[in-house]
């Protein structure tokens, strides 16, 4: 009775974040077992002017105070904050991308970058300015983006002559170039791509990661004297998108095109790959890849001459682009009410070592071996090419250690004692599931590696379950308008055209089902999955009630981000 | 006679972009012997009008026409345009840098981004727009850079509430939070780094690489609990930009700290790495690492609890940054008459394979053999590290090939024909000196990397004996003028005051030595060398005549960027 009365206490105790000086006089009291002395140090700590030290910051609790389940928004604001994702900055819009997630950025650009590289894309950097003329050329492209241009107009105190854009995107900064370099067939394909930071001045509310005002992202541009073959590059990149989702994230993704009203402004078409995230039952775009045939060649002459005829052709042009967005619905897919789950393949830390078991009755000689053998254990794992870390910070205890890395969202954490050392043997917990796994340290090595792919594996399933369970077929508006409030996405007949695609957005909005406090917005088409759920019937209606026309494609429409 | 008259008409052809149409005659022509033939070619392609067809893009010189020695800033505009390093953009002071320059910038990135991580610096991302009040704390800092700065006022056509600057540099924009995440000594070191664009809107004579408005640079911002382990920072990343320009670019430099006058606004010092560029007789700096000392951490409060004693300090920082300015020295340093010259180290191709004597003659299985031994060779050098391309178009003769290829610097071109073939072996011509050297088939793989390794060397040996060719001591202001006239930089003994550095400057300059055709500037202060020519005799004069004081130190001075 007793020592759950401690236990309960203890574990209150190691989620706050403690000087050493406190720390000392809790282990005092733990090795007295008085629970009395305990809670009077928890009340100390926990209150308002608890610090000894008048102006000392005030002790922070590290455990999530919102549920995923019961209010999504302040769950995500605070995963992403105490893990030491995202820091808040005094810009609205703008967010400090830490360590943790820039290192998941990192991971994301080494695959992606080598893969492009393997199809001859090359590096290149363009200015982020861009003027007034080059932005406004294409106009349909430019409709679209310019409420969000952000504008320099004064350097110092002075004004400038013309004010300049940043980039939104950057067809119409690098377009004029490409009509100067591309003169001949020879030239083609011309292949580039750049990582940077791109700003959209949105007026929506902002979330991290999710829609920010200034983003991260790498943008392909490519060149085509052959319209099949940059047909087909687009489908070519989409598969490496939902490459990094499926297998690097352990995210699903629905791969497919966007209908006529969400299609890029200034392409012919665009597709995508969607995604779905299960906490809020809305989809959420993952990346897009343009095919832009000759709308902006015919507009920046980039011509080239063909070598059958002699004739000046125009040429046909791609964009592509994947985001930080990416690191986001990693967050919002994998994340728990401890914090953070991380895909093992783009964790910087796959396996945190905690000693464990060092108390003010172990001899000196206990903890040295102890360490050692932490010490040890990490150079085997780092190794054979596993990320790992041993925590051997004195200021903290195992079980603050313990939260502090589940929040953090480390794959697999490595509990070693002295009862361990003792039997040759070392305790492995899954952040997913919490399963602890016992390994005998002669199969160390292998043992965690093939976790390491169990885990990124399992939450993939795991992913994948959530999203099939969510996805439905509707032919009848009001099944439709049900499932869509039961967070489903769902594909139905659509006739394809813009006027109903709004109208369904607009009749399914509902007032009375709130979603993380706002009434339920409608539902936006998220693609044309080009694996359709099954033939469409010649006859089938589109899902709109008001429209006569039959559907042309199973499309997918959900609540969205 | 006639045989060299038909040689030099072809040297001529060979550096224009010939359409295949005129290769075939031109191929007829040179078969044939007839010299009048190829000379009326050579009018047509290079007449105002000559293009057969209207409208047609005129055929454009591939060689430079500008000489180093003669016109160094449009000899430098041209190197870095037609060797496809840069091209120029319509927003002034902006440029494009393309995949033949960024991969050069790639290279440095990882190399120093490698050594970093070693030191435990870790990679972030800060937003680039910063709000008035942060950017404005600092007031030393933001004396020095609010003319530069760029103000964003607008998003779309609506005027936003307070104006937000985009950073020219981002202590402001990071040590606000850096005062969020210090709270105890167990938080420091922080070491964090960024790889981003900053926007400096200098009104200066811009020049690509050298001085533009947007650039790309990696900014390290470190706080520490110790001032001196603080101090050893500074000097240990100074030491690797040094190794970025000795090693990578082959560029030597001067070490040393900057004077008072050049010290970083809000730094208690700032350390350099200086280069020399002798084409202009300019010195430049190369990189630069400032120690904060308390400034910043005062203004931003920055503190951390002292565990011994329990009071608040100010944390101690650091600043350092290294930028794209790297790639335009490399070019000024190395590049001649021919285009530039690429450091083995840093160059994306380190080897272009040439099939040369492929002619109407020859037969399809001579050909074939040749271009399958160039593949064969090209597979055997990329297979030990070496990056190696083979160039078989076949719109272009060899004579052209060998042009373009040096234009854009590559160190060594491979030259394989059917009597190399025979003989089994390859030529072998260097880059740098023109160095013809025959290699035996068997021994290509070793002969190559040894060879790229000896030109490295010798480029860096080459700059170095340059630079010490035209640095020198002086005590003696008459003196000191007709150096800086001979376009030397000088080590002299300075009082390090502001009001004499300037002096030195105002009456150095000269109205009457023209310099890329503007009247010579006066001399700046470079750095004061940690490696002094020699010991200051106690009562040495300062270098100014109207000084009084005596000279603290050696400090170098110069002509500069």
């Amino acid at each position: 009775m007793m020592e759950q009365e401690m236990q309960d206490i203890m574990d209150q105790i190691n989620v706050l974040d403690i000087s050493s000086a406190d720390l000392g006089e809790i282990e005092k009291a733990k090795v007295s077992g008085n629970v009395e002395t305990m809670k009077r140090i928890y009340q100390r700590l926990t209150s308002e002017d608890g610090s000894k030290d008048k102006g000392k910051k005030k002790v922070t609790r590290l455990c999530l105070e919102a549920r995923k389940e019961e209010n999504l928004s302040e769950w995500y604001s605070q995963v992403i904050q105490k893990s030491e994702m995202i820091e808040y900055y005094d810009v609205s819009g703008c967010y400090i991308l830490r360590p943790w997630s820039y290192s998941i950025w990192e991971a994301i650009k080494s695959f992606f970058d080598g893969e492009i590289k393997k199809l001859g894309v090359e590096n290149t950097y363009f200015p982020m300015f861009v003027s007034r003329a080059a932005l406004e050329k294409e106009k349909t492209h430019i409709a679209d983006f310019a409420p969000e241009v952000a504008w320099v107009t004064k350097c110092g105190k002075t004004d400038i002559a013309e004010p300049i854009a940043i980039r939104p995107t950057s067809e119409t900064v690098m377009y004029p170039a490409y009509s100067r370099w591309i003169k001949s067939h020879r030239d083609l394909p011309l292949k580039l791509n750049q990582w940077c930071n791109v700003v959209r001045w949105e007026f929506k509310h902002p979330q991290p990661f999710l829609r920010t005002r200034e983003f991260l992202w790498q943008e392909g541009h490519t060149a085509w004297a052959n319209k099949k073959e940059a047909e087909e590059e687009v489908y070519t990149i989409l598969e490496l998108y939902a490459r990094v989702y499926e297998e690097l994230l352990a995210i699903p993704v629905v791969r497919g095109r966007k209908t006529a009203k969400e299609t890029f402004a200034g392409a012919d078409f665009t597709t995508t790959v969607e995604s779905y995230i299960s906490a809020s039952g809305r989809g959420i775009q993952g990346a897009t890849s343009h095919h832009l045939g000759q709308n902006f060649s015919k507009m920046f002459e980039i011509v080239y001459e063909n070598p059958e005829t002699q004739e000046k052709e125009f040429v046909y042009q791609n964009s592509w682009g994947l985001t930080t967005r990416t690191i986001g619905v990693m967050c919002m897919v994998h994340g728990d009410n401890k914090g953070l789950v991380l895909p093992p393949k783009v964790a910087s830390v796959q396996v945190i070592i905690i000693p464990c078991g060092i108390t003010a009755n172990s001899t000196r000689g206990d903890n040295d071996n102890l360490i050692s053998r932490c010490e040890i254990l990490k150079s085997q794992l780092n190794g054979i090419g596993i990320k790992t870390k041993v925590d051997l910070r004195d200021n903290y205890s195992p079980g603050w250690k313990f939260n502090h890395w589940e929040l953090k969202g480390v794959p697999i954490r490595i509990e070693l004692g002295p009862r361990d050392v003792k039997n040759n043997q070392v305790v492995a917990v899954r952040r997913d599931t919490g399963d602890k796994i016992i390994i005998q340290n002669e199969k160390v090595c292998l043992e965690t590696g093939d976790l390491l792919k169990q885990i990124q594996s399992d939450l993939f399933q795991r992913a994948k379950s959530e999203m099939d369970d969510h996805t439905a077929v509707s032919h009848d508006w009001g099944d439709f308008c049900l499932k869509l409030d039961q967070r489903k996405i769902i594909q139905a007949p659509f006739c394809g055209r813009v006027e109903f695609e709004e109208s369904i957005k607009k009749d399914s909005a509902r007032d009375n089902v709130a979603e993380e406090g706002q009434p339920a917005m409608g539902a936006k088409g998220l693609c044309i999955p080009f694996k359709q759920p099954k033939q469409l019937k010649p006859d089938t209606k589109c899902i709109h009630p008001n429209c006569l026309e039959i559907g042309k494609h199973y499309t997918l429409f959900g609540r969205s981000y």
